[in-house]
């Protein structure tokens, strides 16, 4: 075992196909945040404390389909990171229940890195 | 009292003047969503549920100044509404410890709207 301090971090994955506003976006990405936390709160309790103690690092990345936002989430489920996908109600900009946004842990960072480091931030 | 159901929403509200980039914004709301919702889970836990059953709704809203941020959570501390304030760590884009947005609630819309109702969408 390594005695190096871990860094933790997360990451939310917007798709940039969509062209939503900026504000749609934000509020896009707040919810993956929070949905991401509270599964992150029930599985790996202790990720989310080590991440709140330092500082709670949030990074917005991008994708540009669908299909690769739902690669990351199984590359996610594959590894055991918690993970949240947010679908809009599409009452504005967007078709109903259309997959927008996914939020990563927090976790490890070389953990989340393994899923989004190789991503565009936003 | 009213039989009227109540809805429910949380509200950011983002600096405009200090001209982020749409990632940047996107985190900063991030934070202030999460760090609203923990304040409200420990003030008015009921809030949050009835928002929780009615989908969450989060909405972006901006400011132009920091003066006009402060004087929303003057307000907010009048009205006992739970909030939170952002302010970065000034890694990039902004010199440390700026404020650069605030969540409130989730809350009732209608007193929600008391403090956020007059400020335009981002």
């Amino acid at each position: 075992m390594s005695l190096t301090v871990q860094d933790f971090k997360q990451v939310m994955v917007i798709r940039k196909d969509l062209d939503l506003g900026c504000g749609k976006i934000a509020a896009q990405v707040a919810h993956a945040s929070l949905g991401a936390y509270l599964v992150t709160m029930r599985e790996r309790r202790e990720w989310v404390e080590s991440w709140s103690r330092s500082g709670s690092k949030k990074i917005v990345a991008r994708v540009n389909s669908q299909e690769e936002l739902f690669q990351l989430v199984t590359e996610a489920q594959k590894m055991g990171i918690p993970y949240f996908v947010v679908s809009d109600a599409g009452l504005t900009q967007v078709p109903p229940n259309t997959v927008t946004c996914a939020g990563f842990g927090p976790g490890p960072e070389e953990l989340i890195d393994r899923i989004t480091g190789r991503l565009r931030l936003l």
